[in-house]
């Protein structure tokens, strides 16, 4: 079961209603923040939702509207005690930008973790979570992200029986961790079945909309993309900026077979991205338009 | 004229309906801002200002709070495509953590001037205010501010008329300015008479109550100070923190016998302030919670 919540929709500034892009997610008691603008802290708070289990934070890029809120959300964290470390993932670069913005952090009570990214697409096993990093195109170094969670197989309470395991080993075996009984070792392919699909999170802005999100985006759960302009007159503007319109997004999620699309990260000058709405649903019938904290608890599929 | 916005009362960290303390001033086309913590651009915003007219920004001190917005306000501004240079003002170490902030707001198109404060006591004219900082006490070097419109004499339409000077002349001269006329030059001492009262605000946060603050606040048409904590048993935890309860930042306005006093940068943990307050007005009467966007325009007092 993993909670996820788009944090804000704007792009380039923070309005009073609108907060900048980011996403929360929370899995297992471990939270995953993608990017963290100016007033991202805020926005947690105002859903309710706590900064202090936030394990994993990773950057798309180093624009002002996707960092700009780190400092003050380190704070934040430090003066809540934090003393477990923080990893955080981003593209090359990730420390330096992080050091410097920590001149108005100082003396943080935890350890920062860097992955920085190279190349094309890097996989990162972290805090219950595998990520997906996937080079987009932008005007910097841009990364997407995929967020799976990934689904053990069936447990075969028969299997575990026969092999004379005690109940108090299922629990370990069952999450995918092998066991000492007896004197031997049980690992999790003796009592599970067949890997069943797990939950997918498809995450990617400031980009134009190049193949490789299709591809990672394939068979996601929810793809939230951007949709910087959805006026007729912008297609010249997204392609100057790097950035797309809101029927280069919807195409994309169409190519990717998304079970849902919510849009994102708005120019400022949009106003009500609803009234965009129709004319993008004639081209993919799943694409919604993003709402500040709009949230939705994915569940694993149900057996077959 | 002199219009004043308290943006925000928070201190620490920003909450969903508090902003980060922080002051805005307009005068004669100039704004002015004292500190910028995450969100000031949005209260900004939220109260219907401009962040454009802001030529000069003044900074207590760089704990976050108080500068943590500082990049997401100059992209604003650079996206507005300012071309005016930007004054900044603040204690030693300014540009240094201006410069390692800006790692995310590169190539701004405009220039920075900055002034860095030393000493107890100093003084700045710039862009039609006067401006005097005082050394508080405080963690960390911290100053308060006073931000002053002074006030010409009366201006002598007999005297000018006397000296023969056109009435194109007259409007430089009521301003402070010298002319030139007739191969002579006219000072406006020759045509003003004694210099009146102007406006003064006085600004202190995150400091212990000491006298520097009483001394320089006095006569203030508006005190905005510090009340960090107002429960009966936080008066340890001020002195620890070097923060002010509400009574004590009572007793400095009620010493300085300034007009009115807004107490702000409540801590995070004081839900309303509202409760406290006829305890503080048995102090000293003339002393108000402050709120989010509170506002006044103060004028020149009527001739005597």
């Amino acid at each position: 079961m993993l909670d996820v919540c788009l944090l804000g929709t704007s792009g380039m500034m923070p309005l009073p209603r609108r907060a900048l892009t980011a996403l929360m997610t929370r899995f297992d008691g471990s939270s995953l923040l993608i990017d963290c603008g100016e007033g991202t802290q805020v926005s947690i708070r105002e859903k309710g939702w706590s900064v202090n289990p936030i394990d994993t934070i990773c950057f798309t890029h180093y624009h002002g509207d996707h960092i700009s809120g780190l400092p003050g959300l380190l704070l934040s964290m430090g003066n809540a005690e934090r003393k477990k470390p923080l990893t955080m993932i981003g593209p090359r670069g990730l420390s330096k930008v992080v050091a410097s913005l920590c001149i108005i952090a100082p003396g943080l009570p935890f350890e920062i973790e860097y992955i920085e990214l190279e190349g094309q697409v890097q996989d990162v096993k972290v805090n219950g979570y595998n990520i997906e990093a996937f080079k987009v195109n932008h005007s910097v170094a841009c990364y997407g992200y995929n967020i799976v969670i990934p689904r053990n197989g069936k447990f075969s309470v028969d299997r575990a029986k026969a092999l004379g395991l005690p109940v108090t080993l299922w629990n370990p075996l069952q999450k995918g961790n092998p066991v000492e009984y007896g004197g031997k070792t049980y690992t999790p392919d003796m009592v599970l079945g067949e890997k069943r699909k797990g939950i997918k999170v498809t995450y990617c802005t400031d980009t134009r909309p190049v193949d490789i999100i299709a591809d990672m985006a394939a068979g996601a759960d929810l793809f939230i993309c951007e949709g910087m302009y959805g006026e007729d007159d912008k297609q010249d503007k997204a392609l100057q900026n790097r950035h797309m319109t809101f029927y280069e997004a919807a195409e994309l999620g169409k190519r990717a077979f998304v079970k849902e699309e919510w849009l994102t990260h708005y120019s400022p000058s949009l106003v009500n991205p609803e009234i965009y709405m129709d004319k993008v649903r004639q081209i993919y019938p799943y694409v919604i338009a993003g709402k500040d904290r709009k949230s939705v608890t994915l569940e694993f599929g149900k057996d077959e």
